[in-house]
């Protein structure tokens, strides 16, 4: 069994050993101060994949994909920016008091890294980088067919490669990170900034204002959009040359819910990466979609929480 | 026995189990268009050594140094871009046939590191990033002991980390990498720019200009100066913080010449490493000065040639 908690939704799912999925719960994440109410939806989707399974915990584990820095060992919530309620909780105790099954923890962006190498576009190399672009830009790294953790287990924050020294504002305290420039926010926000140059723009008076529509426009070619767009290519680029430089990689996944807008950022990323990166491992560096969607961090922490089981 | 081929100098060194240096061979690195001339400095330059060590080659290896990305397994140079006519040698194999002794090749910042991790500053720790600051930026990655290697042998290129994107055109072909801001070209070039912003400096005149004129000049407290090592260290520590923010390592390690200027660059790198890379593995990463100033390369691969023999 195995969830992924996001700022936005907890999904949950009973998943066999072959990584089919047998169930699958989806609900809001609680937004209280209270961490208590996300321990309670955790527990309670917990429960309804278990009873579709039989109802009986034994043999079972559970992995938890979260938003934040753990510490893996102890099961402890460091640092969860957008679930700022569970700092410092030691997240495993809580649901494993509940439910008395084996609890394994794991960032997001590695579970999802995890999960595309177990099952998904990365199964067949054991050096790959996966790259989310969702309402943030995060990751996870794999290295020699092993999840890169760092010391800390803070290692895979690729969506904070500095891209532009004194560029726009980010939630992290530095600037001009490549989140901000690669993100659904980002290209909210480039939007925007560029709405006055583009004034027969279709996008101008859209209220609210989403990536999709974005999206929407630059397929149905507008200049605005695909400006926006090229843009988002252009950083996410200069941050993917830098990865393949550092770390000399085989393939580079990337997935997330702005991946689906491949056709419109891919050609300028391609053009940032092969400019900026070295010759050799530019040319071996397979720059891929993922495949396993909004599963990856699932499943990755459900392959993790399978290995914990032995 | 050890080398460390530079692009400007050839350095060679009898060297025991211990890392103990027992004889030592420096020498100009050959610039014809002919690699046999460098081989054959190799080759006198270890024999040199081996004469040192009693003259009989059984018991011995051979580690090589190179600046080169290298097939590490064929022992074949890949590409050196500041000695081109290795390009494709199979390098092992050349010195082999001539001197009788098992070769073993690495590119020069992935042997400084394991040196640094062998007997330097590093040797405390399972996690640390070599940072060489010289004519150009290089380096080395070490994980959980482990070199760093990459699919090809190529990872651990952190001087060519973007951190301008419009910035100044690089040798590689990219332009804004780190290199461009914190090598010993680098502060020739930015001096040079900025002289007519400081008509007073000390360094106006001072031809054929250096860095280490631009050094002293810093220490004797030229404002011109202390600004060019004052952006060193701006640049310098973005491509650091995306490191931390990256690998979440233990330590990072300054070597290279350009490392003596410590003190006039310090200060501005950890200022922007501090406000770019997330809390936890900022305060984690201590960040030092290499021990082994020139030896680490030789060391390094010494190492190697060691662990190879068995």
């Amino acid at each position: 069994m195995a969830a992924d908690l996001g700022g936005t939704n907890l999904r949950m799912a009973a998943i066999d050993y072959s990584g089919s999925i047998l169930h699958r719960v989806k609900r809001s994440t609680p937004h209280s101060d209270d961490a208590a109410s996300i321990v309670d939806a955790i527990v309670e989707s917990a429960t309804e994949c278990l009873e579709s399974a039989g109802g009986d915990a034994s043999g079972h584990a559970i992995g938890l994909a979260v938003p934040a820095t753990i510490k893996a060992a102890e099961g402890v919530i460091v640092s969860a920016p957008n679930l700022p309620s569970l700092n410092g909780l030691n997240l495993s105790d809580a649901v494993c008091k509940r439910l008395g099954l084996a609890v394994v923890l794991e960032n997001d962006g590695t579970s999802a890294a995890i999960g595309e190498h177990w099952l998904g576009a990365s199964k067949d190399v054991n050096n790959s980088i996966f790259i989310t672009l969702g309402t943030g830009v995060g990751g996870g790294i794999i290295i020699n067919g092993i999840p890169l953790r760092g010391i800390d287990g803070t290692a895979g924050e690729v969506g904070h490669i500095c891209v532009e020294p004194m560029g726009a504002p980010c939630g992290c305290g530095s600037c001009g990170c490549v989140e901000q420039y690669a993100s659904a926010t980002a290209i909210v926000r480039m939007t925007r900034e560029m709405l006055a140059l583009y004034p027969n723009s279709i996008i101008n008076g859209a209220e609210p204002l989403a990536s999709l529509a974005v999206y929407e426009a630059g397929v149905s070619g507008d200049e605005l959009a695909i400006e926006v767009y090229r843009k988002m290519g252009y950083y996410l680029g200069i941050a993917v040359a830098g990865l393949i430089n550092i770390l000399n990689p085989e393939m580079i996944v990337f997935g997330g819910g702005m991946s689906a807008a491949w056709d419109l950022f891919f050609e300028s990323a391609r053009d940032q990466i092969r400019k900026r990166a070295f010759r050799q491992p530019c040319e071996r560096a397979k720059l891929v979609r993922a495949k396993l969607g909004d599963d990856a961090g699932m499943l990755g922490v459900a392959r993790l929480a399978f290995l914990a089981k032995g």
